[in-house]
């Protein structure tokens, strides 16, 4: 696989830009975009990258029907030299395959397509953005194209990769947000599918979320669906509380997603020494540790908004406010640290970034 | 709403028919389809049939995304006469809406959509295959179409509905199939999206499917996802257990598909006098029943396969032969009388068919 050439097919019209300033988020798309196809009889193949546009599909391709369909999301971001860093796409890749793995879809040579989402960068470069806490969100996916209606893995794919120059995830990405804990609706439970990164979990989570918009949250925190006590994850993030001192956050239990920017987290707090465990939390814990004053700081983490400080968190009647509704010192210090990795601006002593045209495979 | 005309531009060129012989499920589609565009600033606009073709959506298209996507499936039957019947279409309609409910979809104008139906299959009404056994199989999707990376509900959709001769979906369809009682893997759970059909329930049951497949059975027994103690659905089907002389079939808990089969099997049975209930159902029940020689017959009801016995259920180290890997009379009686409805044969006493060519809204 690692032989194959990208065959590169440059747009002859490329498009305007958009207003930097206004970017938002995942609405504008670059020139161009990675696709490779994938038959059971070919493996995948014929990898290129083409000017962004259209896709045409079948009807009847199996991804409208049976929802077939995983993703990743990381960002690339511009130093201060100009360089594009990528920040811990393996983890991204390795991902994938555990997502693809779940849902019987075959797996991909994950080298390979990092390389591949290098040279696709390095093709709309000049798209990267370079203003403070912007970025060129990248978006892998795989849909299941085969044009057939009975139940059972589809036989052909396409993975695809598009790429988004964007402002914050949540616009004023610092000012906490209000958080909604869920306890009707499910996300998922171990045995289903909520390690993953896979198109169904994002539908089924829309109605809670919504809901909770309503009644004034920004998110909804999501409990265990069996016993509905356990703190699972927020909306598309993970979540930390600091509770006494100690940085908790819940143990990856299969229905979990395994964030990224979780995992740098949890690492970047035991290199600071700050006590961190992940483990089974139940909400009663956090709402009588708030009770006692003693619920520090909360904050959601996730590739699109990194660090999510929470400032409220309702669960049935009781409301609990959190450090005043302000960012606490250590959900600021997490957020400076990784920006600042990711932009080039801090020494990366993890070996998390890696420079798009440094087109080696990583290890 | 009900006044939309619907704009209808005829293929050039009509394919050729495959052999109906080999027809097989969700294979083949018609000539035409019908579609319809949906956005929040018009509500659903555009009805129109087309030629089947491709349809051409952006990469970044919710879809292909966060899932966001429903569907349903039906059958319309040739009679002796060369009527063409449709099976309880208002069930289907209005469990699409609860499905479009749930995944925070618009909802669709249900009379309007049977109409299209209707029309869409007078439009192509040669398709409709004539011998035994064989159906016209339609199936309407709705998917989220906004080209928008950001998790919410999408501003823009379509509907479409697409047509598939078929034969019959699990081919000879009486033989009795083999099923394996799944207690790793789990589909749904109360709060969750099990009771609607959308594609992400699909995505999830693939693997065990599989699993199940490499060992010699055919489909997966869900149990619960809480307590892996009380029986769910098989694979894309509802499932019935004849004990001792009384028909069981789960109770509508929240997670399982209330499927339009499931309730026709439920008014026959109350209908001829067989002792029928709906209730929570333990797989240790079931195993009891079996060792005690009181498992008479088992068998799973969905669109696709109508009636399909079951022969053998095996669940952790137990086997349990059911009705010596027969079809037993009850399964056999349901499928006549279900399918001499469908196609005309018997007289529907029940008001479940009516004629495509009849395009006054159904009440």
């Amino acid at each position: 696989m690692m032989s194959k050439k990208i065959e590169i097919t440059l747009t002859t019209q490329k498009k305007d830009k958009p207003d930097y300033n206004k970017l938002g988020f995942g609405r504008y798309f670059t020139d161009h975009m990675f696709v490779m196809d994938y038959h059971t009889d070919k493996g995948w193949y014929d990898p290129r990258i083409v000017p962004y546009e259209p896709i045409s599909l079948s009807p009847s391709s199996m991804v409208f029907h049976y929802g077939q369909a995983v993703f990743e999301g990381m960002k690339a971001y511009r130093t201060e030299k100009g360089q594009v860093l990528l920040f811990r796409p393996d983890k991204n890749l390795s991902r994938l395959n555990t997502s693809n793995e779940r849902l019987d879809i075959p797996a991909v040579d994950e080298a390979f397509v990092i390389d591949a989402i290098k040279k696709l960068i390095t093709v709309d470069k000049e798209w990267v953005p370079t203003a403070e806490g912007q970025s060129l969100y990248i978006r892998p996916f795989i849909i299941a194209t085969e044009p057939y209606l009975g139940v059972r893995p589809s036989s052909e794919y396409k993975l695809i990769v598009i790429l988004s120059p964007v402002g914050s995830y949540y616009g004023d990405q610092l000012k906490p947000v209000k958080i909604y804990v869920e306890d009707d609706y499910v996300r998922s439970v171990k045995g289903g599918v909520g390690f993953t990164k896979t198109s169904g979990n994002y539908a089924a989570s829309l109605k809670a979320q919504t809901e909770a918009e309503k009644v004034g949250y920004a998110q909804v925190l999501w409990l265990d669906g069996v016993e509905k006590k356990y703190v699972e994850e927020v909306g598309s993030m993970n979540i930390f509380f600091k509770i006494d001192g100690e940085v908790v956050t819940p143990a990856l239990n299969g229905s979990i997603l395994a964030g990224v920017t979780r995992d740098s987290v949890i690492n970047l707090l035991k290199h600071w020494g700050v006590p961190v465990s992940e483990k089974k939390i139940a909400i009663e814990d956090i709402y009588e540790a708030s009770k006692a004053g003693k619920l520090e700081e909360v904050f959601g983490t996730g590739t699109a908004a990194v660090i999510s400080p929470v400032g409220e968190l309702k669960w049935e009647d009781h409301v609990m406010n959190v450090n005043n509704g302000e960012i606490g010192p250590i959900s600021q210090k997490l957020y400076d640290a990784i920006t600042g990795i990711q932009s080039g601006k801090i020494k990366d002593e993890f070996g998390w970034t890696t420079d798009v045209e440094e087109l080696a495979t990583i290890k």
